[in-house]
């Protein structure tokens, strides 16, 4: 899995049936320091993430095992909302508590 | 999935016998500003996507889960045609009405 | 699925035993434009390509979605021989008649 | 499989339900030579592994062929600790005994 | 599939309970002029593949299509050691007839 912040939306009608309820974000990754990549990823929501929240998503098959994408063809989804990461010691990363 | 715009087809009579009647498109990818990145992908069309339409597309075995790809040896679909795509509160991409 | 330009064989005669009677080509990969990024693949032929020819190839499990490499350690398969690419408005590619 | 030495943890309290129990560890990326690589993941940790051991991890759907992750949105699992990497006949890498 | 050379061993006492048995095998990535690229792959080896030898390595979900990987955490396998590559009409690669 990798890191993402939630900085978008995507709506789209014209779609593969299967899809219909799905919500679509759109991520920027982020590399282990918190710091944006420059790379994006578009993810079916699985844990009702919100815009600016930093979150962890899977891609590949692990993206359908989840009851809202099973058997549909999404290839990135939000699994959890990050509340720390730590990394060599330090928090790199902590989920506001207001949020 | 990613972002790509519908550039061209392409045409192919001899391939694997499960591929009649599928269509490929050839997509540009685009970055999260709608930039074209000089990537492309060869996918299968399961929305009736047009020249010039802004897609979400799915790769790896995503791409299978429709009723036109189940089964067959296609790893890219494009399963959605993008309406809008916005980003820190600003659009980056709206699909003219006229399409 | 991207594109491919038939440039070799490979001969491995010590391989897991399902693979026995499948043809690996070598593939150099080719971009949009048709030119080479460097890149190559080793794949499984499924559509009877010959040196030279350009073609369409899948990755992933995709690539065992044929009756030549079904259950089989194959991540890549040649699923179709390439006739023409256009790509905004201009052939980019077309197959020779005489190929 | 690549190598990966653990650095972190990250904590998700809201995350997908089936993901309950799972531990998620900070893996920076490790070249041939035992040299950080920039990269990183986060995977599920199927074998007990510990902040600073270095570890042998596998990405895609071979991630949820351990009893803890199977049929989870998990695309990246630590399954082994590595004790040594021997390459052209040199030690890069030995277990400290004390671990 | 791609090129590698079998350059060392990785061992592992702790690791998932199903890899018992497996054989860890460390490759160095080749091009198709069979230069190293700089990239590796640690893979479980289905072949009985030895130190030097040139070999083609399947990954993702077609490194279990091997009785000895089947339903293991495992996205790398060694599925057959190469005789000869040739491209554009020149051997590139040829096995020593002494290995």
């Amino acid at each position: 899995m990798l890191l993402g912040r939630v900085v978008g939306t995507l709506v789209a009608t014209r779609k593969e049936p299967s899809l219909g309820g799905l919500k679509f974000l759109v991520l920027k990754q982020l590399d282990i320091e918190g710091q944006e990549t420059g790379g994006y990823r578009v993810a079916a929501d699985a844990v009702g993430a919100g815009l600016g929240e930093v979150v962890l998503y899977a891609t590949g098959s692990a993206a359908r095992q989840t009851k809202l994408t099973d058997r549909r063809p999404c290839d990135a989804v939000i699994m959890a909302i990050v509340d720390t990461v730590e990394v060599d010691g330090v928090v790199k990363y902590e989920k506001a508590e207001a949020d």
